[in-house]
């Protein structure tokens, strides 16, 4: 990689990336997380943008529902526009029309949900495209060199994610591979304004959890992501991996939970001390019609919605809540209109961004877990009643 | 009908609608169509919004691109979500949030392109929905009535469409039967703020066509339209039924050309005289990615576009053009990302409102013909180039 890639870019010559913890109640954390193009306030949340948009979503709209920072995936950009557009189209940021901080997934995860088209060996993952067959290697050197086309902010490193339930033995494999690429991404060139966040493997053993958070974060990372849960383990699973996990992760660092997940797995994620979440969820269901609110969730598609001349929650402020009824939000979804899951989807981004924001001012009150246990008693309240 | 569903309509107790020719420069009329819901400035294009919305877009991007009035179709509202829920909604105004003027159709064309599953006779339509297959009839009272349950400004009577080439004795028996229907709807009762605009058949063929004006034209219509055409005949022999036909029907009523067209016919038709026109050709050609420019199509799919950073028209202000470059448009089309059919629909409404609003001011400034052929010179230029 040539330092060309890398012109005119805000991330060339700033200032490096500068996490600080502002307050704690119990494991949870209030934060900021400095960066070239801009501050996030965690706990955050962060819509996906597949594809270089998140779905049916424009950033005006990803900007009123106050989105702080987006996630862009690496294995998909690749394939569609590619490196070569992405560069000469002077990344992600500018053609999508972003300017606050985004975050590229490595590619990992997707590797493991096409698995059948992924084969894993020690210089990375020779794949083939979802989209054409054609052939193509992945190194560690190589996604980091991809991120650097896109112009992300936060670079995350390859990993080796497994299916559960998996034996000791290949958890482990993949952990200490994941450890050894994890270096190389980090050994890579790149911009001074930009942060690389390790990812934790090892299921959900506790051991090999602990082994792997021993093996990374002795090393300069700016930031450190949980990755493998949420891909299969009941939801206990996942919290008592958290619990166990997450507080003794470093304390100065920002802690990035993967694809995760439910408004209450956002909420347990907080509790154990997790600062950065990202999921397809909110936008992936409006699109089937899911409605996430604070007395838990409804389908939009169900009768009951007719002729219901409320808005989807009486307490938001988004767009779809303050325009429209669940009566026309209903007609829309069940016609096919795509302003239906359009508005629905700004509608649960608004609603995962202020629930993150929610948790934020509990903690900077001292009254996160309060706060924690009226929201979860509302939602089981409604989803019970 | 009781005066029940009524109740609270803005168009309860309102004056009557007015209408006014400015200005005229040729056969070509600059006006105002005042409506109790707002002023329509003439010559005006009408989104159409078939099931409740226009299709991916919102109503702040419907005023963003200075839409005056949009049209809702009878037929498709009355399957969906049906004239119950639209009487306990309100309306679709407030029910779509969109308060500015609307226009409903009668049905009649629907009836036209599913003529399989249509019958006529003096009645009126029996029809079996596409949708489920069950069976329905429309009557002129029965149009009206669902007409007044949408709350539309602007209604039209129900007619009989044939396609074309038809026989004379078809087209007349069409005809004549449109005259009688168009004077039962004439009869229903409506509120004072209402406006009835009769249809003009008779295909292409000038007789008729005139018979039919001066059969539908000696009653007291708020507005005149002229169906049946773009209905497969080439253009040509379109503007040829509109160069002698529009400029006879009366001067102090506003034309309507329904259904109609491409750029090229919107100038055509006001050249020969015409106010009002709708289609579905900027938000469905959208989606398969043509787009309508100041220098005519350009297909965003195609792979010329991959890496250009122009906008889709240099002097277009609309939220496509000023946000993001063909380069981008093309990647979300090809991808298959439904923000980029959503801004092309943005972006070709634009378009068609922005060409009417150049027509109006050429009007007013005397010019209108020195424009057009400006117009389509650089449309001719850029399509043989």
């Amino acid at each position: 990689m040539s330092s060309f890639e890398f012109h005119d870019s805000p991330l060339v010559g700033a200032k490096a990336p500068h996490f600080e913890v502002e307050a704690t109640d119990g494991h949870a954390r209030a934060g900021r997380f400095e960066l070239a193009r801009g501050v996030i306030e965690t706990p955050i949340f962060m819509p996906v943008g597949t594809v270089g948009s998140v779905k049916m979503v424009s950033p005006r709209e990803l900007n009123e529902v106050r989105s702080q920072i987006i996630l862009g995936n690496t294995y998909h950009l690749y394939l569609r526009p590619g490196v070569e557009v992405l560069r000469e189209v002077g990344g992600l940021h500018a053609w999508m029309g972003w300017d606050k901080p985004m975050l590229t997934d490595s590619g990992g995860f997707q590797f493991f949900s096409l698995a059948h088209l992924a084969k894993f060996d020690e210089d990375g993952v020779r794949f083939k495209s979802h989209i054409d067959g054609s052939h193509h290697l992945f190194t560690p050197e190589r996604v980091m060199e991809i991120q650097a086309a896109i112009g992300s902010d936060i670079r995350m490193v390859l990993d080796h994610v497994l299916a559960l339930p998996a034996s000791e033995d290949d958890l482990r494999d993949a952990m200490e591979r994941t450890t050894r690429w994890a270096l190389r991404c980090l050994d890579a060139p790149r911009e001074s304004g930009t942060a690389v966040f390790a990812i934790l493997q090892g299921g959900t053993d506790h051991a090999l959890r602990a082994a792997h958070r021993d093996a990374l974060c002795q090393h300069d990372f700016h930031g450190f992501a949980i990755g493998g849960l949420s891909v299969g383990e009941p939801p206990e699973v996942m919290y008592d991996v958290l619990d166990r996990l997450v507080h003794t992760m470093p304390q100065e660092k920002p802690r990035y939970l993967m694809g995760v997940g439910t408004p209450r797995d956002l909420v347990r994620g907080i509790a154990a001390g997790v600062d950065m979440f990202d999921c397809v969820m909110p936008t992936r269901n409006a699109r089937n019609g899911t409605v996430f609110t604070r007395d838990g969730r409804l389908n939009i598609r169900n009768a009951a919605f007719k002729t219901d001349m409320g808005p989807l929650d009486d307490a938001c402020e988004c767009a779809a809540c303050t325009g429209f009824s669940r009566s026309y939000l209903h007609h829309l979804v069940r016609a096919k209109e795509s302003l239906g899951p359009r508005l629905l989807s700004v509608h649960n981004l608004h609603y995962y961004l202020d629930l993150v924001g929610e948790a934020r001012a509990a903690i900077r009150s001292g009254n996160f877990e309060a706060w924690a246990q009226q929201t979860f008693a509302r939602w089981d309240s409604a989803e019970s009643g």
